[in-house]
């Protein structure tokens, strides 16, 4: 007997997704047994790279997700809505749910667990986070026994192609923006990804995962990367740091941390960290737990093949446990979301954390001296003040922290901010 | 009701995963519906650092395999016997058994799969290989969408550690060696780590799961560490490369690849290579497959809390399928063994790979030509011939070749050892 699916939408991943269970040889044999049922795309007539039956495609979505034939539904058309509605109506008609949606999941996750235990089905979403990397299925599967102290990952391709072509050239963000969607690592409207959204939906779905809680996306505070210069790249390297976009979950106490930091933010990263030499479009993911220290997963992060591979995984995961037990009678804890409560999450005022940021000051030996005063004045303990260099004849002065309160050294900014010769702060930016 | 499991084993990976039942604070809620019923020790009146009940613990190893209350074995002694005899006494009495031993799945695999399939019950080994790093399951359960190509492993820490140590100090083997004996980071039978054959018995494993065949273990061609020199990491470093110990498995068509090719030896690895910057007792394995491309798993390899992680993380995952189905009715296909036949490996006599050699000569303008000669007329093709130095007043030339077929180098080797010029070829490592 072979399990249908019903497959919504037929674009990169669809089609990726499709051309992997049209060409079953060399992989898991639990492949042949997934037949495509049928297809729902927007325009049945335009060309496709894969042979799919006229018959399978549809036009009409909301036929397949209540299609009593089909066994699992894989939403795979991105957008909140009307992929939010088709999967709670999978749901309703007692489908399981396979999707590549981080957006509907970081944002109507609560929704649709909600429904989905109520029903009975599973609802997968490997591909939602760092494309073919396996890592939600670790996170739920094979990490449960630690405390996890943090999640911290480099989750969206495009910024990361972006920061490792400016750290790579010299070039500053805009004009590798510019190559970056010529060569198709950026879309023409490129927000989602330069200002942090695709990574703190990506880390809010991290977070619940590992923290066990159900997480706001409203609550990820979050910064992209359109304020990162060459300049800051070329000081960061000089005091031994990377500057990546970082996606950070962390709490103190696994389960049960009562107060969780999540952020999306430029960082500065010590050359020696593992996540460092990510470079290009590769994602990965950092997890750090007691007892079992660091483990890293790297891959690809996005495209076709590495996220149907994702898809895919899913979809047999789901016919594993069908072939096994026919109709599951209730749900594996580890495959769905069991916690009812949300994460309580530190403000970004209260974060702890070192920070980098560079002024551009006339008059330095003063300067110097009333910089340095400003931060004693809020408890901001500095590391490192280093002239490093001049533009527009005003000198650029670097200073690095310890560990300090984000309230205090925003407070200790403004009144810098203030000093006559003080003229900008033209970068702001954390320190792992 | 709590899932009640037996533990073989109280050394160091036996009382990490009673740390961890023990103290479920923090962690998955599953752990706390796990119950240490019994606990099979040699030496009961040992002192532990873990608080077990008394009349839990027991010298009875065979009691406990045979106690209708447990659930789950957890199979912690190492070793071949009576680990591989208690396995199978606990699946013919109908248990689930978890276990860290890679000698007895890479040796005895085929018996206890196929007493696991007929019993139906489960045999998880996530501890086997890699220690804390999740990378068993994400083979059975995240990729098998994919036609893996293979399989590059740094899955033994002790080597790991040593050659690292050896690279940043440029000290020989056997003083490296005896530091790690203090430290605890080598035995003291180093034999299973420096001549390979812990790490054989991973590729053994972990090759079957990526090729969907069985694999006989002494079909893993080995080679140690041992002959790799200072002088060897030297040149390597010149060269661009750095020497680590890899496991290999090749196929070229996944799952129905015909002819892989399975190895342990030390291998010089291009500097830029994602394993050649994973350092002292980390353990990191790369898989490579379409439509995926690269993904690599990295982490602690050993230590008692990463593989306790590991361990604990198997017992989950049967009691969330407990909980899902009371009793299973049949097993998950992605989680046993269900291949049957055994995968042909290629002689390694045939493999297709790059070599470096070095050669100790006198005469050094006329061996050159020899070497050369002696190469061209077995269709060994050469990329560089450096004299590189000088030792006891014999040139040293290092030859990397390129792609050339094992049996024809080897061919090549004999002859050029039989010239008068030539002394000796003290190292002969493959790369990759």
């Amino acid at each position: 007997m072979a399990f249908k699916i019903g497959l919504l939408g037929l674009g990169t991943v669809g089609t990726g997704t499709a051309e992997i269970i049209l060409n079953p040889s060399g992989r898991h044999p639990l492949l042949q047994e997934i037949e495509i049922h049928r297809v729902g795309v927007r325009s049945p007539d335009k060309p496709r790279s894969v042979q799919l039956p006229p018959e399978a495609i549809t036009t009409d979505l909301e036929a397949i997700v209540a299609d009593p034939e089909v066994d699992i539904v894989v939403e795979l058309i991105g957008g909140l809505e009307p992929a939010r509605s088709l999967i709670l109506k999978a749901i309703a008609n007692g489908k399981h749910v396979v999707t590549a949606n981080k957006a509907v999941i970081a944002r109507y996750g609560d929704e649709i667990y909600t429904a989905a235990n109520e029903a009975g089905v599973y609802v997968l979403l490997e591909a939602s986070v760092g494309g073919g990397i396996p890592v939600i299925k670790p996170l739920k599967q094979s990490l449960g026994a630690n405390r996890i102290s943090s999640i911290i990952g480099i989750v969206n391709g495009t910024t990361n192609y972006i920061l490792t072509q400016m750290t790579a050239v010299g070039a500053d963000f805009e004009a590798v923006l510019a190559d970056a969607q010529k060569l198709g690592y950026a879309e023409a409207d490129p927000t989602a990804d330069v200002d942090g959204l695709d990574a703190a939906d990506k880390i809010a779905i991290l977070a619940s995962l590992g923290f066990g809680g159900r997480v706001k996306r409203e609550d990820v505070y979050c910064e992209g990367i359109r304020q990162v210069s060459a300049a800051d790249i070329n000081y960061a390297d000089k005091l031994g740091f990377i500057i990546k976009l970082l996606a950070i979950a962390q709490g103190a106490k696994g389960y049960e941390s009562d107060r969780l930091q999540l952020r999306v933010h430029p960082t500065l990263i010590p050359k020696a960290h593992p996540l460092a030499s990510i470079n290009g479009v590769y994602n990965a993911i950092l997890v750090e737990g007691e007892p079992l220290g660091q483990v890293m997963f790297f891959g690809p992060g996005a495209g076709s093949g590495p996220t149907a591979s994702a898809v895919v995984s899913d979809i047999t995961n789901i016919v594993g446990i069908l072939k096994s037990n026919g109709k599951t009678e209730s749900l594996d804890p580890l495959l769905t979301c069991t916690h009812q409560h949300y994460c309580s999450i530190v403000p970004i005022e209260e974060l702890e954390t070192r920070f980098y940021a560079r002024f551009l000051c006339g008059d330095i030996p003063g300067v110097i001296g009333h910089l340095g005063t400003c931060f004693g004045k809020h408890q901001v303990s500095l590391e490192s003040v280093v002239q490093i260099g001049f533009q527009d004849q005003l000198a650029e002065i670097v200073v690095v922290t310890h560990d300090v309160c984000e309230g205090n050294f925003r407070q200790a900014l403004d009144e810098i901010l203030a000093l006559e010769a003080v003229k900008t702060i033209p970068s702001i930016l954390r320190v792992l």
